[in-house]
């Protein structure tokens, strides 16, 4: 495997030189060598300059598969670098879900233009695409799928298969519908094969199908497909027609997508900010949330401030302070983290919300009490002083006992009031644990105040 | 959608009644309405000691299906409630890969006595399954897939496919291998199907094929799966020969797994850790955590107790410094999420670390100064002191600065070391942060004393 990056890595550098030397026909040559999803890799990894190079030397058919497979700053850096021919010529490669996408992503302006110049019925298509918000089960459905009425013998489905293979990749269902298009049905090609010619789709499908509505959030749709094990999930409108569906390696990106949505949102990141976003979009989109954090910040400056007296006269209390708040914060975290998780795979919903609250307070009794006898005794060591291992022990078991019910209840508050449940928990719990910490701290301090000079 | 919602909880409330009140027969019409699939889901939700009482009442072919369906920690508990006898009917039903996957998370005195009871073929190759790691390509694999020689004809490949039907599930790609079983090409059921019945198998497969070796790291696994767009991913042994296939739900739920068990590493969780595990279990494994934290703790007490003379004549310090470690803390933190994240994707490996870490430098002198300023600017009004403002905006850029760089660098040597960089990396982060953040603010105000007073 190691290997295999070097080559890789060679490979990357001597693209980049080539591109640099513009030596066009000797970049074809390697180009030629590698699948489509290669070339998207490699121009993941090259210079910025390089990139637009090595896309103009791709043959058009490749050079739109390529489109699809680079991640999107990418994509939008090759589409900007294009004449909007160039782009048209692009998307009539593409099938309407992929266009979609790539229009959707362009400024409003070019969008129009470009939809415009492609053909009238796929440009209707794609409109449609266009109408559900991009993270629903429509906005990321294919629009290709075979579909056929249950009277049909399974040799006209075939048939009908045949017809159509040049705009259908891998597929495994084959869908059953009705006269008014109304999903009805579902049998497969494992099916298809294993029947006889002349038997009727309707004496093999499956009457009970899966399915998503359009308007469904995708990662609601990623959940039953991947609940029910399926390769790809129909989507139906309103009506119950059958308008797309959503394949499985979509609904896998999906996954992984929302996954990492979870923990980008959890510490104030764009869930569209990769590691090579231009640095401008990085600072504007990060720039706000620390803003955020330093209105909460102010929070924990008031509570300490408010104790200023106590500090002035007992220094080492503001040496251990961060201790207190520091270990709450991270208790906090994994609370949060595993309720933000466990909400997203749909482990917690409303019948259990109570049970995974009163587990998180629990954990934080019983941790709060062994790491406070610790953090006592080690206090009492650094201090020589009883009472401030006595204040310290306390102070910590009570932040703990705050922050898992602040880990807990901070995400399944925000559900309740259907706000996705990861996003600014983070700051909102780590607030709550500086604070909480440092005011049952210096409290505690102030009231045995006697007993620390 | 949330209607279905208050369904499910009602049937929820439902089945814990009739468990109660152990009437079977009622349960057990109640259970025959419904999809293993969404039997599971129940079993997850209900109390605990509801579940063994439910299982029991399914039918044998069912109860194999929802024990594969539910989380491990319910198997676990569903396998306690069951005698010996009962296990090793159940696992009869299943396939190796299941089977291996159960009798892995058996106690292993438990786990001997029910392999020894196993049909013997089906043992032996559960042992081979067993010796995988788990997180490996060949410890999650399937080891049902459909292969045929090149000189069969399609009728013939067909043939073999119905005369298996029975052990094989939903499948997309016929595999084509030699007399030694070496992988060496591959087709698929719509390819089958729109063949000629006479035609040979080598005359319409794919010759590229890809293939991951068993010993491949899951998560590479799924990666190179969702880049190929695949349905299911062949696994080959160090010879070559095709010993399973990944199958794409597997993959997505790999590559969900993954995200999860990043953001669990960073906060320090145990990977097989969920919201419902049993209490003793999340004790366990979050304590140790928790003490690595408070020995970080410790480094940062000693950081800010050496300038206790510098806070004793200026408490206000103490009130500000949690600002400036905690904006290091949230901006490094930012960073480090997404920079494993790029790691784990692929997006980040060597051709590009030192590209990802002068970004992340580059924001941190960005972001730092901006926010620098703004602290100053309202520290000077908190404090009326100027000098207050020049420190902590100084201390605040320099922190910003230092959090972009140990963002960056900690997972990036932690991968170049081989170790996981999600790794125990919050806690090195937050740990530099802190520590750098009230050197900083602490040791510039030392040095401008002075002007405090």
């Amino acid at each position: 495997m190691m290997e295999q990056r070097e080559d890789t890595r060679a490979l990357t550098e001597r693209i980049e030189t080539l591109a640099a030397d513009g030596s066009s026909a000797e970049l074809r040559a390697v180009l030629a060598d590698l699948r489509a999803e290669d070339v998207a890799d490699q121009l993941e990894h090259l210079h910025g300059e390089a990139r637009p190079v090595v896309f103009a030397a791709l043959p058009p058919e490749t050079a739109a598969e390529v489109l699809m497979g680079v991640d999107e700053e990418v994509r939008a850096q090759l589409l900007t670098s294009l004449e909007e021919d160039a782009v048209v010529s692009l998307l009539r490669l593409l099938e309407p879900a992929d266009v979609a996408d790539v229009i959707g992503a362009l400024p409003e302006e070019r969008a129009a233009m470009v939809l415009r110049r492609l053909p009238v019925p796929e440009a209707a298509e794609v409109r449609v695409l266009l109408e559900y918000p991009t993270d629903s089960a429509g906005g990321v459905m294919s629009t290709h799928f075979v579909a056929v009425r249950d009277h049909h013998t399974i040799r006209e489905a075939v048939e009908h298969i045949r017809r159509r293979e040049q705009d259908l990749g891998d597929f495994y269902y084959v869908y059953v519908w009705d006269a008014q298009h109304r999903l009805v049905g579902v049998t497969s090609l494992k099916d298809l094969l294993l029947a006889r010619p002349e038997q009727r789709i309707g004496e093999i499908m499956d009457h009970e199908v899966v399915s998503v509505p359009a308007g469904a959030d995708q990662e609601e749709a990623a959940n039953v497909a991947l609940r029910y094990q399926l390769f790809a999930l129909p989507v139906v409108d309103d009506a119950g027609v059958l308008v797309g569906q959503l394949m499985l390696d979509d609904l896998a990106d999906i996954a992984e997508e929302e996954a990492s949505e979870d923990m980008y949102r959890i510490v104030g990141l764009p869930e569209d900010e990769s590691v090579f976003s231009p640095l401008r979009f990085s600072v504007r989109k990060r720039l706000p949330w620390l803003f955020v954090n330093l209105v909460t910040a102010l929070f924990a400056f008031g509570v300490v401030s408010s104790f200023e007296g106590t500090i002035a006269r007992f220094a080492l209390l503001a040496a251990l302070m961060p201790i207190v708040a520091g270990m709450g914060g991270n208790a906090g975290m994994q609370t949060l983290t595993i309720v933000v998780r466990g909400l997203a795979l749909g482990e917690v919903d409303v019948r259990n919300a109570r049970r995974a609250l009163f587990k998180e307070l629990a954990l934080g009794v019983i941790n709060g009490a062994l790491i406070g006898v610790v953090v006592a005794g080690v206090a009492v060591l650094l201090s020589a002083n009883p009472w401030v291992g006595a204040i310290i022990g306390a102070a910590l078991f009570l932040n703990m006992v705050a922050a898992g019910v602040a880990g807990a209840t901070v995400p399944l508050l925000l559900r309740a009031f259907r706000v996705d449940p990861a996003l600014a928990s983070g700051v909102i719990v780590t607030t709550v644990t500086d604070c909480a910490g440092f005011f049952f701290f210096l409290g505690l301090a102030t009231l045995m105040l006697r007993h620390l000079g």
